[in-house]
């Protein structure tokens, strides 16, 4: 099996299952008196300690949620309609995930208005036109750090001194699902004051996430009841999805980012030697992230060559795989300018260090094989 | 060790950790196109088939969420806030769950009219109140099945046709997160429009809930993006959690509950016969759940039994082990007419059929030893 498809989700790894199978023993309520519930709260503290770590922040600013989702829809929903009284106005892109994107779309209905941001070819904003478009209004801006289709890395450490120069009450929200682990992130230092990341996307499991939270935030919990998580996120805490990120988090200390962009660059590269008609979707060399691979293979659609891989067991992705399979054409591509042919036969390879160059070896090869027969027979 | 906090959680079961193994290595999105996503979103569809089997429910009526919060408060908020053009009146009883009484305080906030039932003093609802409640302008009644402090089972069957009569608007939600897997719920019969259960209360792992919406139930999503679960709840599913809740499923559909039952009533014997001032905090014996057994220890704070029973490896709750510790007098032992005295040495005994009548007849050991220390040397 080649698996090409870890911004979808990753493959738990062995330490992993370790941490999971430990947790499972360790079955206390956090919140139970006794030492039972003890013994759970100190996996979770553990937690919170690892995962500060990796965004440099400080461990009681880190609270779980059940994923991605749940942070980014805490964050927008929960900041915006508890500050609303500060400013109506907000700010995000036209290339956020889904999970960014339909709270947005809540909070305009609610009477909110919303900046989009436009990229451009590279999946850029454009900081100048940031600097218009916040005003003395302007609450709350949301950008991604890394685009989960194509891989851009968002200028997420320019955004803050903008935002306190032309509006100084706007809090910053970064989407770092796909960043975390993956290229540093500084809290503190950027003036990040919310930032949602995932377990699923670095070898942990599904259903954990977080949202680092600044002091002095004050936001309308998304979950009311037991009071946990100092009433930030009431629900008995998932303590073995948290100690899978847990022990995610320490190994990602390790990630080989060099490796997985040596990776990247021979899949590429073998691909435009051995396939014509392609077009590489992806940001410039210095804001692009190691691990994806956005391709179009013009003339064939991309789910035909994605079924027709997976007969090599080759696994990858059409889009976003993050949200269910619409017949939409992404939006994300749409804003770097691809035309209609480019969005329908993009590929999404998506790497891990799990991989191997001959790996590599092998998917250029199915790829010259599938890619020309959807071409010669199947007809569009 | 001897576990008696089983309504905070229970003990991961063999069957459900090796389930949680498997799915690990089955780890694919329920998303993503290809067959590692399929095989995923299998495993959740052979869950949504083995929880509808213990609710009488269909497995298409089924969405997994993070846990009992989450499902309540979807329930809740999301039906009151999408129908409040219907009314604005709603129902609940005083000794629900903090995560059913916040939202409805929210709601509260929010304009809404509430009427708390109160419980007599065996912790049943009135129905005869619960029909004069009732009005044309109510839309919503949310009723527990099995408190969880001292395990009344309420008549949520008998809820429905009064209000077909009296309030043919208002849609039913019971709150089934003691009650799952250990008393019988027939939702279609009983007329249930949306019920909640969590896994972590039957041997699989905290973090994973359900909340079964019936047919023509029109919810606001609390969480919003990739529109997975039929837009009702986004986000990757905890594929992880969903296996776990679905094992757990399969085997509590052989739950002793005379077992447990047996050893309850020894245990309450055996507490009678040789404790004196001791108040036993239960409904009746038809409405008593056989797993939850709450004792007052007149005299003593109950805070320092528990941590003394912890020097026997015995674990037991307070009161409700959901919440965090809140020096808060608990609103079911208020609501069931007890003394302050009687609540601040109240003990929850919750039981699981992993325990054995040796196990009670060495908690009777502790507690003679301990409860006597304790009245005779601390001060109060």
């Amino acid at each position: 099996m080649i698996y090409l498809d870890n911004a979808s989700t990753t493959e738990p790894s062995e330490n992993v299952k370790n941490a999971v199978v430990d947790a499972m023993n360790n079955f206390g309520n956090p919140s139970s008196m006794h030492r039972l519930g003890i013994n759970a709260e100190n996996i979770i503290k553990k937690a919170q300690g690892n995962i500060a770590n990796i965004i440099s922040s400080n461990p009681g600013n880190i609270f779980f949620t059940s994923g991605g989702t749940e942070s980014n829809n805490t964050a927008i929903l929960g900041y915006c309609r508890q500050n609303k009284k500060r400013g109506m106005h907000i700010i995000t892109t036209t290339v956020e995930h889904p999970s960014v994107l339909a709270p947005f779309k809540m909070l305009e209905n609610e009477g909110f208005i919303v900046t989009y941001l436009k990229t451009d070819n590279f999946g850029l904003i454009d900081l100048n036109e940031f600097e218009e478009a916040l005003t003395n209004d302007t609450i709350f801006v949301s950008v991604m750090a890394v685009n989960n289709e194509i891989g851009t890395i968002m200028p997420i450490d320019k955004l803050k001194p903008i935002m306190k120069k032309k509006a100084p009450k706007a809090v910053l929200h970064v989407d770092a699902v796909q960043a975390y682990g993956k290229i540093p992130i500084k809290v503190k230092q950027w003036g990040i004051d919310m930032l949602s990341a995932s377990g699923h996307k670095i070898h942990a499991i599904k259903g954990t996430g977080i949202l680092y939270i600044a002091d002095n935030i004050n936001i309308f919990p998304l979950l009311n009841g037991g009071g946990q998580q100092k009433n930030i996120r009431s629900g008995t805490e998932n303590v073995v999805g948290i100690a899978a990120f847990s022990k995610a988090s320490e190994d990602v200390l390790k990630y080989n980012k060099d490796y997985v962009g040596q990776l990247r660059d021979y899949l590429k590269n073998g691909i435009e030697k051995n396939i014509d008609r392609i077009k590489i979707n992806e940001s410039k060399k210095e804001t692009q992230a190691e691990h994806i691979l956005n391709i179009s293979f013009l003339g064939l659609r991309s789910e035909i060559l994605l079924h027709s891989l997976e007969m090599h067991e080759i696994y990858v992705s059409t889009g976003s795989a993050c949200s269910t399979n619409k017949p939409m054409p992404s939006h994300v591509l749409t804003s770097i300018g691809c035309s209609r042919d480019e969005i329908d036969s993009a590929i999404r390879f998506s790497l891990s260090e799990n991989l191997s160059f001959d790996d590599m070896d092998a998917v250029v090869e199915a790829l010259k094989k599938e890619v020309y027969n959807i071409r010669k027979y199947v007809r569009k």
